[in-house]
């Protein structure tokens, strides 16, 4: 299952926030976009279709959870989600918090910035990230269909 | 439920290709990545956690047979999956077949152009895009849990 040539078999791939047996969530550390997180499937898979019923419901389970406690917690703008994987073809769902006075909003975090942030983006959020990342790991451990 | 303003509520979005009571799906006409298709919820919602469990089932098994038609059919590098929404937020989700030889690739569709493809991508890919949009069709309209 593990592909010794994969990042994301081989390292956590960010700032380790919770697991289950299936997946993990990380916390990239985007300087620009620090409610930046990812769910991580643990075995290496490239795309979603790749999962199973059961597999797809449980991960999207974990997309939902941390997609609502940025919500909850944050009050973004917009919440942003995508499986893409052309450069690491591991299966993982990026959830990030987007503000419309971030530096590229409304382009997505892969287009063209639009604006500086000062003081740095971290410091605008309602809570600390060790606080968000917190409420993240007691929602995704608390799943009871992970 | 819908929203004068909203041109997700206004118009199709793109090229018709299925229709379910709950959500179409649609394909962008975008010349650099001409396997890119939407599935647009019909009610005016923003966010993926707007919906509740059933529909989220729903949305993400059509997802799912977008993507799977696109595997069988095109061979793609790499499937890409995201629901932004910064510009429109009305829910809907791409769903964009990728190949090493793209524009773009490995970055993002959103993300800086990587190359020119003489003579163009939909040249390229293994079927015309009408044959692709009525394997969709098929799909979609076979869905026994929309």
């Amino acid at each position: 299952m593990e592909h010794p040539d994969c990042p994301l078999c081989r390292d956590v791939g960010g700032v380790w926030v919770a697991s289950q047996p299936r997946f993990r969530v990380i916390r990239a550390e985007d300087a620009d976009f620090p409610a930046f997180y990812r769910v991580v499937w643990t075995a290496h898979v490239a795309e979603f279709s790749d999962l199973n019923a059961q597999e797809r419901a449980a991960c999207m389970a974990a997309v939902l959870q941390v997609e609502q406690v940025l919500r909850r917690t944050l009050a973004p703008t917009k919440i942003n989600l995508a499986a893409l994987g052309n450069v690491v073809p591991h299966l993982h769902w990026h959830v990030i918090a987007r503000f419309d006075w971030d530096s590229h909003f409304p382009n997505p975090v892969w287009g063209e910035r639009r604006r500086a942030v000062d003081a740095g983006a971290a410091a605008r959020l309602a809570l600390p990230l060790e606080a968000l990342d917190a409420q993240i790991r007691s929602a995704i451990e608390s799943m009871s269909d992970a």
